[in-house]
């Protein structure tokens, strides 16, 4: 193989570390260039007064916000019991866990979130990891990787934690065509008598659309195959517990495999899947991403399990948030706005194109103190750049009103179609 | 390819999910025969009494016992300083971020911990990952793909995590001999013109061993190469403001990027690099590991960042880690214990058999309420297993005699060499 980049070469030390310096700016600026470079806004929520936030500038001033795309879907992050939960937890334990699960790390929050986890999707048995992302890597790749001759099914809409999982079993991949039934069909037919994995989500986070998981578990089902189905974006939201669109369609027992996130719903961090004892005991026991890393510290998890727990009894966050989802589009499209229709909480507006969507997103914040994050490629496709707002229980109709009038004043300003 | 394992092939779905469960069972049992089965110990530590901590059976009594392997180094969990940040940025903020870094997840307190990361290694920048691990698997993954024909020269004793981070960069990977400076430059002399990334620890945890850092810099110079530096066993422990090793020998400025945890030294949970700007944020932006998670909860940000600072300005703790350590090394071997010599403040004594090694901690346990997790293979390599001692600042010379003695009675129980 031949040297890529002569500059490399250079025996001066300062030269080659100029030379390396220059290249990461290189792939920088071609970001740049592509309108693809992200700078992060600065923001500090308050708690009590979900939606609001303190925005700080980069010169250091501050103003107050309303944030229309976070992902603590019903506020819980702010919920008194799961502040409380975590402060007491402090109190108690400290803030780290100080060690991996198998050395000293493996605190009795943690246990017990996993127990009311298990019990939540109704499974023997639950693993909790340090992010949904890592729950994903590391459980796909590892379930994947103790099965030989494993194929895996995969839609082609899936999260970027499940693609790495994937990637990372080594297995044979096969992607199907999102939610197309048929397709998948075909692929498990010519896969015949080998292992198979299908590995799907739930709700897709930036169209919104369900997956029909009763379904692709009749398919699972004829064809021998195991399910895992991420319900990231659903955890907390559906169900009459909380426990997804697998409990609120009834076919939860039928998902070999639930993964989901403390960080959405349930307003905290961490991840985890449920599903059988021997399944979790393999991954717990095979997976480096689980074990060589320090575990959740009982704060989080204390904190974590009181959110679960709340939320397995308590449906008006669900209910308000439906009602306030569903609001919040009957607005937007009242005010003549491009609402992408969806089935869910998700209400993406498409731009459909990145710099104007950038653009619509600094006058939103600039001018009417809203927040809301422009979505570009990679993360959806090109010509699909969105705003995707995320209505909460606490989004009250005024806000919904102000958002409506926010988004048409840009809209016209910004001559967006 | 033939179908591996025809049991899976079942049309009967009952049948095939049975395959499956008996499978995984059919993985755990190997483990359980080869000895490498792991049940982790439930235990809940007790803030401001640290290294006490209770144990729950496996039939739910509590016992309170003394932990001598967390890795909560210096006990900063438990710091009133460390506790009270982290209580009082859940009562500003609630408990979890809501968001990724990029969309509504970036909070105030997670980018000051930045800068004081930054400031701490006296870089431009540094980057803030949900955990060590992944920062490793991120950032060594996204910086080798970025780098077209990079060679990657990474030693033999490398953490998981590094491993990983070098598989998934796709770079042509060589080992060399752990710290054996001979083999690096031999393998930096054949790798000539490409571009090249030494990776290193700096304390590497199993036997307490340091790295020739600025040695290794010198080679790097000379050949042209990066150095990415794991500090995880130092930061907080080791020099003047607990930069780690690097800051202690005085070549910080010559390492391309330091890598760090927030877990053990500072106590909370997390991980980071610090390197120039243009790393940093090319490894923001390019990282999938990085953009497509949660952020760090603004309360353990908000911890990490107390914990930070307060060992930059206090070295009454890292002088009494020093202290205690080797008043532990000192009874160890003055009660006859095959303490293995290392320069830092880790204590492994040798069992070299994977059953001894658990039945010595059992005993431990169980009679003398002493809690040491034994390290088994794939930890350590087989013929090494051990009992890893970690003293603290809080482990007083009473602690240590009790430990002494209980190792002794174990040692002559089990009849140990
Ligand atoms: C579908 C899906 N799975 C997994 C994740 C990762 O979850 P976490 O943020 O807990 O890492 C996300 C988003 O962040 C996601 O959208
Ligand atoms: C050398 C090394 N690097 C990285 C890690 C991962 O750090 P964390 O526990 O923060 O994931 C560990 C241990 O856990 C380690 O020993």
């Amino acid at each position: 193989m031949t040297p890529p980049n002569a500059t490399f070469a250079a025996d001066d030390h300062n030269c080659a570390a100029e030379a390396y310096e220059r290249h990461f700016h290189g792939c920088l600026e071609r970001l740049r260039g592509e309108q693809r470079y992200r700078v992060f806004a600065d923001i500090e929520r308050i708690s009590g007064r979900f939606p609001a936030a303190k925005w700080r500038r980069s010169d250091g001033t501050v103003r107050e916000i309303t944030v229309w795309c976070s992902n603590d879907y019903l506020g819980m992050g702010q919920h008194p019991e799961v502040v409380s939960a975590l402060t007491a937890a402090a109190h108690r334990c400290g803030a780290g866990a100080g060690g991996t699960r198998n050395i000293a790390g493996n605190n009795s929050p943690l246990v017990d979130l996993e127990g009311e986890l298990a019990d939540l999707h109704g499974k023997e048995a639950s693993l909790v990891f340090t992010s949904g992302y890592v729950s994903n890597q590391a459980s796909i790749s590892t379930i994947g990787k103790l099965i030989p001759g494993c194929v895996v099914l995969s839609d082609a809409d899936n999260h970027n934690s499940i693609i790495e999982g994937v990637r990372q079993s080594n297995c044979e991949k096969r992607i199907f065509r999102h939610n197309d039934l048929g397709h998948l069909e075909s692929l498990l037919r010519e896969a015949g008598d080998r292992p198979k994995l299908v590995v799907f989500e739930s709700v897709y986070s930036m169209d919104g659309d369900v997956a029909p998981i009763g379904a692709i578990c009749d398919l699972a089902d004829r064809y021998g195959a195991m399910t895992y189905l991420d319900e990231v974006h659903a955890v907390g939201l559906y169900g009459g517990h909380g426990a997804g669109i697998s409990e609120r369609d009834g076919v939860m027992h039928r998902v070999t495999v639930i993964e989901g996130t403390l960080a959405k719903g349930f307003g905290c961090v961490g991840g985890y899947i449920a599903a059988s004892r021997s399944i979790c005991d393999a991954v717990r026991s095979f997976a480096p991403g689980f074990i060589f890393t320090t575990a959740l510290p009982p704060p989080i998890a204390a904190a974590a399990r009181a959110s679960v727990r709340y939320l397995k009894h308590s449906s008006a966050e669900r209910e308000a948030h439906q009602r306030q989802a569903a609001a919040t589009k009957r607005a937007l499209k009242a005010a003549g706005l491009p609402v992408y229709p969806t089935d869910t909480h998700i209400v993406p507006v498409i731009v459909g194109d990145a710099e104007l969507c950038k653009a619509a997103a600094d006058r939103l914040l600039e001018r009417h103190a809203i927040y809301i994050q422009p979505i570009n490629y990679p993360t959806v496709p090109r010509g699909t750049e969105r705003l995707r707002i995320t209505p909460s229980p606490y989004h009250g109709d005024s806000h919904i009103a102000e958002l409506a009038a926010a988004l048409a004043e840009t809209w016209e300003t910004l001559s967006l179609a």
